[in-house]
């Protein structure tokens, strides 16, 4: 098993330091190979996604990734800039399934910023399409607007497009993962208005004919977002665009209050994937030791469970995060009085202890 | 004073009477024009945006609108649809500036999903660009993929662009929405991945040398989304596109948890303007007179405000609805055990007696 680990930039290297430790601790062997990535890649090499970084990517069979961008890099030309290096991963390699679960923890209920009887016991899995939509789709750019009432100005324009078969296989993954759990899948679109989304919502809806077990809902987009806010628990796996999946998901994850704790899967074809936490590379607080570093420790159980196929490994692993949370360990962005305060070192070292 | 009326679906038509009712009490005249639109209109007419209607709204100083849409006309072909009766409006009419607030009413403060202390006194802004964006871009519609990983593929496209003028003319209005409140906007974009939306923050950034009053700050759209869960408070003014704006509004409004108490106002160049609820046209309670009229109430007022010239009134109005509400007066869908929860009709009486 080939594993590439990516730090990448802000708090990335310290909270992947964890996690290396937490799989160093599992008693396998592990053949691992350390690249930079984001802006500590361009700082090194000139290039946010070096040729190389990509080559140990494309050859491992799953890549553990920190966070990518800092301040310093945010006057680079675009396509220089930290952010881009996860973009070209997700196309380079196929990326195309995104998992994104929004999960309260019941020792953390406190944290979110809704009332505890709306959020408590939350489990939404989002499964975000992650190649296309108008994050890629050409043309895109500058030009002088060719038709419409600003003919001649100047203007900025980009491509929302969605082909059958990107639909039709991230609806097949989104039915699979909806039959492994409750059975009930909503699928967001905006086919009152857009053109790609009433064919997503066609091609949703005749791939709901191989899993009629499932339940299939539709709702619009802007409706998604209110019921987000209003019952969060009436969802259970949803399916959405590249677009749309990227508002809803961290939506989604901050209803819980502790994105601190989310990680995320990012899957092509064949179960190879990309696994990072849900919230950024903060680099307010780099190298302070104060990082929480469970979504990083968790982006790996994810790892082991969908693309190394080691259900057990991945289990101890949730199993010991539980624990700490029990024990009332807490980094500071989840900490609350009667809680313990520790350091991002202190909670890799007890998730290792409590395996 | 020629005003429009086109009360829609739903539960418009019965929200509408009351909003009438209050018109009428107080003391003015106003010559107005009452017309089909929406289902309604499709079902009398053929068209959900018949000519005639059109003609009324084009030709009043203002329009005072309902709801639209119902589950019958769900199988309609798209462009016979009630929700294209408020697209056609709107690019007909110019109305680009859409101002949706979502305020959190002290007595109603239990109402919201959020904690009392994330949410009570939110007053936000959201100016969102109504005509423009991926809602009117052309090209659009279905075809075969012409490049690409899956060319020859059946896909649906369509085409996101600002140009200049667009960005410019919505960025004056957003920076003097600010200048008469707290001073501080916030423009969202997706600037790391849309060129729309690169451009967008650049000519944001340089409308911004007219307004060194205001305080700007630039924020990508998944991160507001996040915040507005979070700490919506922090907000003020909030200005973006016509799609980021359809989801960041709703959620938004939701936050409130009274959305049945928002309402709105679209405008053009000379703050001619069409004013409706931020909900929708309800029409599964349709007919029972239950419905909460004051979102149709207060945008009367926001009429009489922003297009009428006519303040006093406005605050007239505004003090019936602040009154009703302390007498204690609810209707269902904020209906609260210890109030008294009232009818459609005798919120609306509630309101005159109190003008
Ligand atoms: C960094 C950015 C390009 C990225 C995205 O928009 O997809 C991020 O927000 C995410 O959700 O992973
Ligand atoms: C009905 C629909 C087309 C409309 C929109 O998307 O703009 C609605 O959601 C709104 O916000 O007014």
């Amino acid at each position: 098993m080939k594993i590439a680990i990516l730090p990448g930039d802000g708090i990335g290297p310290e909270i992947m330091n964890q996690a290396v430790k937490v799989m160093n601790a599992l008693g396998e062997k592990f053949e691992t190979e350390t690249v930079p990535v984001g802006g500590a890649a361009y700082a090194e090499q000139g290039h946010p996604l070096p040729e190389s970084t990509l080559k140990v990517a494309k050859e491992a069979d799953a890549i553990l990734f920190g966070a990518v961008g800092d301040f310093k890099y945010d006057t680079l030309e675009r396509s220089l800039r930290p952010e881009q290096a996860i973009l070209g991963l997700r196309k380079h390699l196929g990326l195309f399934a995104n998992f994104r679960p929004a999960i309260l923890y019941p020792e953390l209920a406190g944290a979110s910023s809704l009332k505890p009887e709306i959020v408590s016991g939350l489990d939404i899995m989002i499964v975000r399409e992650l190649t296309g939509d108008i994050y890629f789709g050409q043309p895109r750019g500058m030009r002088e607007a060719p038709d419409g009432p600003f003919k001649g100005s100047r203007e900025g324009f980009d491509t929302m497009r969605y082909s059958e078969p990107e639909i039709r296989r991230i609806a097949h993954v989104a039915f699979q993962a909806a039959q492994k759990r409750s059975k009930r899948l909503t699928s967001v679109d905006k086919a009152n208005v857009l053109e790609t989304f009433q064919f997503w919502r066609d091609v949703v809806t005749d791939v709901h004919k191989e899993y009629k077990d499932v339940k299939l809902d539709h709702m619009y987009v802007d409706n998604a977002a209110m019921q987000l806010v209003r019952a969060p628990k009436e969802f259970d796996v949803v399916v959405t665009g590249n677009m749309f999946g990227d508002i809803l998901s961290d939506a989604a994850a901050m209803l819980t209050g502790s994105i601190g704790m989310l990680p995320s899967a990012s899957l092509d074809a064949n179960n190879k994937g990309l696994y990072e936490p849900s919230h950024g590379s903060a680099p307010d607080i780099a190298g302070k030791d104060i990082a929480n570093p469970l979504a990083q420790i968790l982006s790996l159980a994810m790892m082991l469970r969908y693309s190394l196929g080691k259900t057990e490994q991945a289990d101890r692993i949730e199993a010991a995060v539980k624990s700490v949370l029990k024990q009332g360990l807490r980094t500071v962005d989840i900490f609350e009085v009667g809680t313990t305060k520790v350091s991002t070192t202190q909670m890799g070292d007890a998730v290792v202890k409590a395996l």
